[in-house]
């Protein structure tokens, strides 16, 4: 099971270890230190090493901060995590809703003038401006990690063997993609700081951090197509000759003096270069996106070519858990027996590498909780009449899956109905859209909410994230949101994710993964490059909360279509009781 | 009649007068002479007097720059000119696309170093700011207005008599907007130059310049609540006492002196201010959007009485056009006979005050230029078979209409009722959309485009314009484009007119106003603020263009019933040979 249930922290741990942070600031002459929820890599997951933020405060959110001064100490959380951070975190700590305050505005408030230190390593290089820009009368001083000075049984660096990625699954060998990225770059080399865009690159895995199946490392890509790769030489063991001559291989700890040995200029991403990094180099740095970003989410050939058949086995597993769960009666299930079986299912499929995220398994109240994650402390029953929101995926070594199903657990209400009918409008605008290449996320997003608009209804999350061909699960630069303005190219993978959340009553979302492809030719067609989204997900959506009515005939000929294809694909691959329940699923509405 | 058909240049005409102007320039030693079509004011149509452009080169487009260096000339015009700019002007003016080439480009191409003169009136600091800072080596130097140097019958400027917007119709006192926007200011006082935002701010009205109801002139608003108006005495002799003493006038020629004797920051529109204004200034000025922008646009209560009583008055004269046209012979009218017998229409009304904008009557290809004007020379008769695109408006005391409908003529083909049909869907998109408040235009565009993109088509221009309460028909600062960042907000006219051009053959516009308003609460609401459109316009869409079969049910039920409200409205108001025109068009499809 990579899944688990405890409660990994608690508000009493808190007040003790600020104290002793507080003492350590004192003999360094600070009068503040800041302890962000990141590693040096700025990922989504950190390792048990890293949980600086949970250790010192409690709070096990994936962002956040905590700025400890020496009367005064806030944690800084969104909105996601509103709720959480005030069940984990003790009084002793302000709690700051971020980023509405930012960190800046806070300080500045609450620290007129004074030194506040900072690990170089877990702070950006725009993090940092940000700071010094906002607070010029306070001094941000780099010094040793103090989080680190007091954790006495603080866990080891994570050393998880590094394999390679078959170039068959790849789908471009990893000189190849070093040949491409170095000729296209703006300067003499470029640092890499991104485990996903490393991993992506050198086509390696690894299993440093959960969920992510990458290995923590830096590089530096160097203008003659060359790259040194900054890991332990243990981590390296299993991998053979695969890296080949163009990959130098040096220690970690030689990473800062070699940097500062490199001629011309070096290209970071100050979006994600850690200060100390930043700061080695001799020249100015050349400031640009990660290299690997974008290169990374426009899948190629066989990368799809993985995901489709991932999605298939994942469809398989969802779909013997879907009809198992339609077995139980209603409120005999909790939360967490539905993420166990669930769990099950694709283990049962002998290929799943890693879950690629905590299962969300929210009931009634629960599935309202946008990021819930169920502990044996929340787990309920979920009862007859509710709604569950399963949100799942699993890290396959040909591709990462996500998707999200909202099943009745006996007789909807009707609000519930019409709340589903209409989060499921949306879901089929997006996957039925065609759209001018050149068009970002931000022009598809307003589809996926028009029609909970129209009965003044809205979700507090973007539509789509880009997904990873088994690489993180949530990755950039392109997403379906307000926030997303990088042009969708043929080749991205995004979830296509809408839902509604009632407050104290239920959630819903429904979730298809979707792959970003040139449309076909049209007779009389005047756009000159048209894309649509190819669909990757094949699960039954729940018809018994399909209010029919509301449909429009191209939504349901979409749906109806969608669940003729379901069980096409998916039907020989499961058993007759699966099957069975499958076909009646898949009834057209 | 107010529009004329004559074409008003011809290419003959500009060699002589560039080789003058050439001389002209040698006496001032000038390597250079910029010719903008704007005149001071920046706004859409010129008087007589500033129509240098046209004058010099015989272009005659609505924006576009001539740049006169001692051995090139280069007229710069942009894609909806590009067939126009060839007609019209001679070779000895290069033809640069704009803006994809800047005149910067151009410049820094054409000339490496030297001195360009420029009347200092007509360029704009945001204007001038880029030239110089993308043409270093280039001396830009204020001077004389050359063109006018050498024009010897150059027209007078516009004096037309100013008069007082009654404020019934205005519905808010000028002294309260006076002392609504001066509480606003964030500086002592701000300069406006643009003739709307006067007229709207003061409740006057005037007719310098043809199709937009305001005078000429310039004003300073005072943190003190008080205007300083720069007009000519003689233009305000039918005023009366209508401005009253919060508002000073001076002569338009104490205005630079004025400026400089102004003590504290003065706010400025970079993009509007001219060059000589910004610079008479004692300190630096403070930059930000006229002050008169954004409040104009969003219209109050007595405005959208009056806008709506506009558009039902405007949409009987429609009618009663439509009625007239459908019962001619097909093949036995031109585009000029279509365009008269509107305006008498209109006329007919005897409320019209001017049409807003020059009638486009296009019938076959010529609807597929889109901001074709007719002229003697370009005239046709409009084909049996064909579509006629007409797209035109009326200027009110109570209101400033904009309206197109596309009409098919004899039997239209299969290819033009499918494109007109999923023009039709875009457009009942938008009418239909409710959405929170905080999106902008470019947020709406996409819904306008979604059906034809279904089809891989598109169009090229913005989905919509801002419109006036009787002053400009394109007014800012929200559009519905994608250049749209402004957010909408209740109040606000815009107009809301997807089409499609097959080049060559033919084009189609369906147009109507519509008003941003709050969207009345709803059952279980979560959106704080929803917004959805009022429409405006009650005119019969032509029917026989729609195939009934590719609407959705709610499609074809907002179009239902659309035509069952015009003919509730406009039936009344019409006589009977209309009216029973009316009762068949309007019948449900």
């Amino acid at each position: 099971m990579f899944q688990t249930f405890e409660e990994s922290a608690s508000p009493e741990q808190g007040p003790p270890r600020l104290a002793a942070l507080r003492d350590v600031m004192k003999t360094q002459a600070l009068d503040g230190f800041l302890v962000p929820r990141a590693d040096a890599h700025q990922g989504e997951y950190v390792s048990e090493r890293d949980a600086r933020l949970a250790w010192l405060t409690g709070f096990t959110g994936s962002a956040g901060w905590c700025v400890v001064l020496a009367d005064r100490a806030a944690v800084f959380a969104d909105g996601r995590y509103t709720v959480q951070v005030r069940a984990q975190v003790a009084e002793v700590f302000e709690k700051v809703d971020w980023p509405e305050t930012s960190l800046a505005d806070w300080i500045g408030g609450a620290l007129p003038h004074g030194r506040i230190g900072f690990d170089p390593w877990l702070l950006t290089v725009d993090q940092l401006r940000a700071l010094r820009d906002k607070c010029p009368d306070v001094t941000f001083v780099p010094c040793e990690n103090l989080v680190d000075a007091i954790w006495e049984d603080q866990p080891e660096a994570p050393a998880a063997p590094v394999f390679a990625q078959p170039v068959e699954l790849a789908g471009e060998a990893h000189d190849d993609k070093i040949a491409r990225l170095a000729s296209g770059l703006g300067a003499e080399a470029a640092l890499i700081t991104l485990p996903d865009s490393i991993a992506w690159l050198l086509n390696i895995r690894g299993a440093d951090i959960p969920r992510n199946p990458v290995p923590h490392g830096f590089a530096v890509l160097h203008g003659a197509a060359t790259v040194t790769l900054y890991m332990a030489d243990a981590k390296l063991a299993d991998l053979g000759d695969h890296l080949g001559p163009r990959v130098r291989i040096r220690p970690p700890e030689a990473l800062v003096d070699d940097l500062s040995a490199l001629d011309g200029p070096v290209q970071i991403d100050p979006t994600t270069c850690p200060v100390i990094l930043a700061e080695a180099l001799s020249g100015t740095p050349v400031e640009a996106p990660d290299p690997g970003l974008l290169p990374k989410a426009v899948k190629n050939a066989a990368e799809l070519d993985g995901t489709r058949a991932a999605h298939l086995r994942d469809a398989a597993a969802m779909v013997r858990f879907l009809a198992w769960l339609d077995g139980q009666a209603p409120g005999s299930l909790t939360e967490i027996d539905v993420v166990k079986r669930l769990e099950a299912e694709r283990r049962g499929t002998n290929a799943l590498r890693d879950i690629s995220f905590e299962t969300i398994s929210g009931s009634g109240p629960n599935g309202a909780i946008v990021h819930y994650r169920v502990t044996e402390k929340t787990n309920r029953r979920v009862g007859d009449g509710e709604l569950l929101l399963v949100d799942s995926g699993g890290q396959y070594v040909d591709g990462t899956t996500d998707i999200t199903r909202t099943i009745a657990i006996g007789q909807p209400g009707a609000e519930e109905r019409t709340a589903f009918t209409r989060v499921l409008q949306g879901m089929i605008a997006v996957s039925r859209l065609r759209f001018p290449r050149g068009l970002a996320g931000r022009d598809v997003d307003p589809f996926a909410r028009a029609a909970l608009w129209q009965a003044g209804l809205d979700y507090g999350h973007g539509t789509g994230h880009g997904v990873g061909a088994y690489l993180s699960v949530h990755e950039g630069p392109a997403r379906i949101a307000r926030t997303g303005t990088v042009p969708l190219e043929a080749g991205m993978i995004l979830s296509n994710e809408p839902g509604f959340y009632r407050e104290g009553a239920f959630g819903i979302r429904i979730e298809n993964l979707i792959a970003v492809r040139e449309a076909p030719a049209l007779p009389g067609q005047t756009v000159k490059a048209l894309l649509e989204f190819e669909t990757l997900t094949w699960v039954p959506i729940d018809t018994r909360l399909v209010d029919a009515d509301l449909l429009t005939a191209p939504e349901r000929d979409w749906l109806n279509a969608y669940h003729a294809e379901v069980l096409a694909r998916v039907g020989p691959q499961v058993d007759d009781v699966a099957g069975a329940w499958l076909a009646l699923a898949c009834k057209p509405v």
